[in-house]
């Protein structure tokens, strides 16, 4: 008996593993060329298998753009959520949320650019939550900035300004991996948050 | 004679304003659809001619991307190069940059757009020659980065980081056209340039 439920657990891992690794060569995929452009035939190839045993792994290629944004945004709320609870001054607090856009950008640069880039593509109910979720979200990184201005820690700049002018930052790096440039995450990172900082300290 | 010169000129004149128009249309459908989702045909719907008439004003869909591309490429050139012939400090000039590529998008969104999201789709050898323009053009805002560190106006920011940043948020600013915001251009110029003049200043 423990035998069957053990053979059963190692399946179940195997078959959630092989989904995981469809899960990355279609965020690869839908990062390249689109997801309007990336047919689940093309899937299939990348992965290696007949497109008829994809589906059971996933049951459409929307499900899986549906997995890619919504772990993304689950990632993206808990850290938000912390900020809120914890005790850093907003200073510190967007210097946490620019390491944390730029190691997505670096370390989980497919999925977020699938997140950013492809979310028009998902289908009802969740195009509409994930509008919500992303309009959330800003008003907590706006809340942040007037607080931070209110508190005399930050320069009047308009909220919308700076929130776009920190998130479209991140995004351009997406070019970084494009590049030959040499330069590593950490100093990029680093640098990122030593412009940016100083560019709302008010002292 | 001097009558029919004259109706000749306006003739042109007449045809180079229905150019213009065409332009700015298709710079309009290129930017929100996308180069290659735009027929000819969509075009000239767009514009209210027939199709056919369309090829008494340009020849082909490529070139027109070619022209939009080609006359921003021409605007970006003039003004580096008035920066670099011109006595301002290094920082002054990043200032300027970020002025004019924020108007850029706020009153040229169309052809700006159109330059950084369509490029690829230019045909040879306008595809080469525009890309080494465009690396020309990083290079000489990484020289000012390079110069204002050296000259003691600017921080240790790697210049790679310094310009990828600058140009990333002012891309960012397409979003603001979709949005409800209300904040007027000249805010929105002023305000970014105090997040990221401030930012790169040394002191």
């Amino acid at each position: 008996m423990q035998i069957v439920s053990l053979s059963m657990a190692t399946a179940k891992r195997k078959k959630a593993s092989k989904k995981d690794f469809i899960l990355r060569r279609a965020a690869a995929m839908f990062s390249e060329k689109g997801y309007s452009a990336t047919s689940m035939r093309d899937l299939a190839d990348a992965v290696g298998i007949e497109a008829a045993s994809l589906y059971n792994h996933i049951q459409s290629k929307a499900e899986i753009l549906q997995e890619i944004i919504f772990r993304m945004t689950n990632d993206c709320n808990v850290h938000i959520g912390e900020l809120e609870k914890g005790k850093l001054s907003n200073i510190k607090k967007v210097e946490s949320l620019i390491r944390f856009h730029v190691q997505m950008m670096m370390y989980q640069c497919d999925d977020y650019t699938v997140m950013i880039n492809e979310w028009m593509h998902l289908p009802e109910p969740y195009l509409t939550n994930f509008n919500i979720q992303r309009r959330q979200y800003v008003v907590k990184m706006e809340k942040i900035i007037t607080d931070g201005f209110q508190q005399g820690e930050m320069k009047n700049i308009a909220p919308y300004v700076a929130v776009l002018t920190l998130l479209s930052s991140v995004r351009g790096l997406e070019f970084w991996h494009r590049s030959s440039q040499k330069i590593s995450p950490q100093k990029i990172e680093d640098d990122m948050v030593n412009f940016l900082i100083k560019g709302l300290k008010k002292n």
